[in-house]
């Protein structure tokens, strides 16, 4: 049965969220649906088995809802990517810039090591900026960004593009 | 091999994060660890299947870690808790008090309902702030809140004392 669960009606589509204009893509009844909730996180795992990946990379705080499911079926590390002042450990930082000002990303230092190969998740691709942001900061580490992988893609807001240099994943496309 | 796992190796103690004279329990070795990590899950989730529960909650965003993939081991629904502003639906919110000053947490109105049964997941018990607010919104929709888990519990800051209403469960006790 799982198979044939069409997770699109699991998403909750909120006008003006979060401001007027904008068509917000709403997990919410995803997440409450143990089989749709189940059969997405089956589906974003499946295609990173033949990557060989060493480590799942999510920024806070809705990637973590499912890179942690990801990373426990996959049997691989999970590394979360944090707001400034979060990680205990010694951290590298990454300013990057958002529509309107910037934003800061944390990781800790020895989250993954050089040549290890990394998929980043999130629920969501827009424009791509804070993915774009941890794939900056696992180079830094000379890791290699094998893959990103997205619940729902909103295209036309340019992630894709953004993203050009790593093969992009999505379950749900609008 | 599984059942053998000492988790609290896992754990790295900070000295003095976030302040002088604190001792900061970082979760991220446990969490690079996929067999560490798969074990605290279950370990986690394992006294939660007699309790016939109906729904799993979590603040952001550490407390997200662990509960999504409880949720997905115990078949139930994952309910988000948030910071104001970020969940899209109509939302209950709750200031509650800190060491200094207020925070706020908010839960969507639609996300759980009369009667059902509730537990709460952190990544960590300390003064029981957070997960006491996660349980008071949780009664304003007439849910029963059968339970709190944690992976760590800090003992000495009245974490299990405030929430003493509930039945407590944490892994490792510090």
């Amino acid at each position: 049965m799982s198979v044939e669960i069409d997770l699109s009606t699991f998403i909750r589509p909120i006008q003006d969220f979060p401001k007027p204009g904008i068509l917000f893509r709403d997990i919410t009844p995803l997440l409450s649906s143990p089989a749709a909730f189940t059969v997405a996180v089956q589906r974003l795992a499946e295609p990173l088995r033949d990557l060989q990946i060493d480590v799942l990379v999510a920024a806070e705080a809705r990637g973590f809802i499912f890179a942690a499911p990801m990373a426990i079926a996959l049997g691989v590390p999970f590394v979360p990517v944090r707001k400034p002042g979060k990680l205990p450990f010694e951290t590298l930082s990454l300013e990057y810039q958002l529509e309107y000002g910037t934003d800061c990303l944390e990781m800790h230092i020895d989250a993954v090591t050089h040549g290890q190969r990394v998929v980043v998740v999130d629920d969501l691709l827009a424009t791509g900026g804070t993915v774009e942001a941890c794939c900056q900061l696992l180079e830094r580490c000379q890791a290699e960004v094998v893959g990103c992988s997205f619940c729902i893609e909103l295209q036309g807001l340019g992630g894709r593009q953004r993203l050009q240099k790593y093969p992009v994943h999505s379950l749900l496309q609008y």
